[in-house]
């Protein structure tokens, strides 16, 4: 077992798992009601026999777009600001509840099947409803938000386009029906997209709204060149003061990217406890550039990973976002910078901490939620088993490795099948709104 | 199916295999000896029904260390130099020939079960022969080469010592009993380490053993900016005219790594047809810069890729290799540099031109050898298919689909299982040799 601890240390341990929690986690067979045949007095509902296997706290994505999964390999090879005009706002924009529906569906499986059990996602302007039963029913831990903008950004569909009012109502009547629904496992986030498609009235709003639930904001951040001259000009403000001067900074704001923030604006994300979410596929394929993490980490930010959507990754791996984490940055600052054991805590206590749930998730600890995922080590690729358990999860492993996935003591994936839905049934439907999705959108 | 012709097109198609070989490319159906009880004058050893799946061609990696697998995990985060004189020669020194034979056994159950057909190997300077009894069993087509290096870098140890003559005649043995051997899916390479570690003389008798014996040179080049300095320092010439000069270079070389070449020497390269061997998870890893791929194959250079040895990778994925290839080049040269069909292109035919086998495997093509694999692509993250086959194997596929590999048309994986060794046993072993090369080095 995995243990986090200053850092990171295997034990040889069982846990149990009372009401959704962990309840203990001790020596191996000295805990009751985990031996075999053994009489504690609470009866475990499912005894999982983990020996040979390491069990991980469940992986944590803090910025996902799960209305997107249905756009992978629709986007390739373009950058941000024609990715999105050509391909991903057309596509937003002829969503429908059904589509939402099995692009939550398909994203979430494979999140799950992955060993990520809990997302921060920002989804599409309307049908976030949708979203949020696909979530109920497979059981992934999620923050989710409808995505807020107001304002109409050049070259964005006109059914994306929101007034102020409507858009607020919205994301507030979400925030009434799903925050903290299927017993905490769902909560809502404020999530306006990005400063060039949101007014200032909007994205103070979003952040008392935030305050008023109690909430987490999500949006991105200083991701492109572009970007960020787009909004010094507008706004007068450098990106991370104009988010701070609307309220959307501290620990409840999660900002996606943060690829051009100066020293200055790093000193600021520390000082105020942002969280940045750092996308090493997504900044890549869009041409968009490499965030500084060990500078943000050495500032004092609070740092999670994230895949983005499937339509810039094209997975939603948290080992390969692990994995590039620790490899962009040694070529600019040594092969000693990011240790695998650094990427590791980002995507358990840092994605915890961006969730707003540092106190429930991210490591295995008594009182903490119980997710957690098994992984089965036994394949080549992940021998021998090396000195440093973290290098073996970041450096070696593979999303396929999972075998078992646990989100509030739920058993959601056992021997590397999803309990929770069919899979055939998901990839079908995910296939025939994919293409309806295309033809709606004119795309080949 | 997945064809090339001038670009990747899919076709539904039945292959027919032969002696070995692609006797025949068809459309779904209409071939003999493939339909379900049909009779043709020829009756295949194996049907093998890919409905559902897809057919690609077997992947070639032109750069890897089999003998450091078992190091996997224990030389993480060090730069080039520190690598190389900490921990892989005192490993490389206390390697036995049983060693060596897991070590290869390991690394190659690990290419063979993610798709991965064909190899450019360098192993360590004793016991070649039990790599090449390992490759023979377990079914890899490999061209292999014991490790030549005949001056004493500082800080290698003295068991890694050879003189120039007893170097040259082992490698000329190996060649006289394996080149071309296991109906000629083994052959011999001749392997200088790298230009700090070879005399001239010997540089230049391993080009002519090459041209003798019609076989490939394979030495690292332009690793690091250390290594080019020293080069410059020590030969009064740029490394790649030092190798030309010393006749490495040419169709018949593959040189790993030029991540430090300049203008003059990617010209060079590209006049003499020497093929450039990319490795980007192992260039990140150990600090030593980004390849400019796209800038060598404007130039006019035969690229391929490699993902080096499990201890300085971790893998020996070539899906993470191929992924990685087209991600870091873009946030430098923009979104639509390097897509993923020239990147597959790369792990195919750029990997047979630099085995010096583009007549045999590289492509499915009636006439070359049966080099196959099958990809098993209904799960949740290669959902949907997307437009384009190529960008769905480079970006979202992974090793764990590939479902069956055929070499030579001879099944080495079906259903996901190695058919020509046992699992357990390779991870047993291997895991005890481990262990063993630790404590022989004084490893933690």
């Amino acid at each position: 077992m995995l243990l986090h601890e200053g850092g990171w240390r295997l034990m040889r341990a069982d846990v149990v798992v009372s009401g959704g929690r962990i309840a203990a986690v001790g020596k191996a067979g000295e805990r009751p009601g985990k031996g075999e045949g053994e009489k504690g007095k609470r009866t475990p509902v499912l005894v999982r026999d983990c020996s040979g296997c390491l069990v991980a706290p469940g992986l944590i994505q803090a910025h996902i777009h799960l209305c997107q999964t249905l756009f992978r390999g629709l986007a390739d090879d373009l950058r941000l600001e024609h990715w999105l005009t050509r391909r991903i706002w057309p596509l937003e924009a002829v969503h429908t509840p059904e589509t939402v529906y099995w692009s939550a569906m398909l994203g979430a499986a494979e999140l799950l099947l992955g060993g990520t059990t809990a997302i921060l996602d920002m989804e599409t302007v309307r049908h976030t409803e949708a979203a949020f039963r696909a979530l109920q029913r497979v059981g992934l831990r999620a923050v989710a938000g409808k995505c807020l903008m107001d304002a109409h950004p050049e070259g964005a569909p006109l059914e994306l386009a929101e007034s102020t009012d409507t858009a607020l109502a919205e994301a507030e009547s979400l925030a009434r029906r799903w925050h903290g629904a299927a017993g905490g496992r769902l909560r809502v986030c404020f999530a306006p997209r990005f400063v060039p498609s949101c007014s200032g009235p909007l994205l103070r709003a979003a952040s008392e709204l935030a305050e008023l639930f109690g909430a987490q904001l999500h949006t991105h951040a200083a991701e492109t060149i572009v970007e960020r001259e787009t909004v010094l000009r507008t706004t007068g403000l450098e990106e991370i003061a104009y988010l701070d001067s609307v309220g959307i900074s501290g620990k409840r704001a999660a900002l996606a990217h943060c690829v051009w923030v100066d020293q200055h604006e790093m000193a600021r994300l520390a000082r105020q406890g942002t969280n940045v979410v750092h996308c090493p596929s997504s900044n890549l394929k869009l041409g968009s550039g490499v965030a500084r993490v060990p500078e943000l980490l050495e500032a004092g930010c609070r740092v999670a990973l994230g895949a983005d959507g499937a339509a810039c990754n094209n997975r939603l791996d948290v080992f390969a976002e692990m994995r590039l984490a620790a490899l962009i940055q040694k070529p600019r600052l040594g092969a000693d910078v990011l240790p695998a054991g650094r990427v590791l805590e980002l995507a358990t206590l840092g994605g915890a901490r961006a969730l707003g749930l540092e106190d429930e998730i991210g490591s295995i600890a008594v009182g903490k939620r119980a997710d957690l995922i098994v992984l089965d080590l036994r394949e080549p690729h992940v021998t021998p088993a090396g000195a440093d358990p973290a290098s073996r999860l970041v450096y070696a492993a593979r999303a396929s490795d999972v075998r078992d996935v646990f989100v509030d003591g739920r058993a959601v994936v056992l021997g590397h099948e999803l309990m929770t839905a069919a899979i055939d049934e998901i990839a079908r439907e995910a296939g025939r709104c994919a293409a309806e999705l295309r033809r709606a959108a004119r795309l080949a």
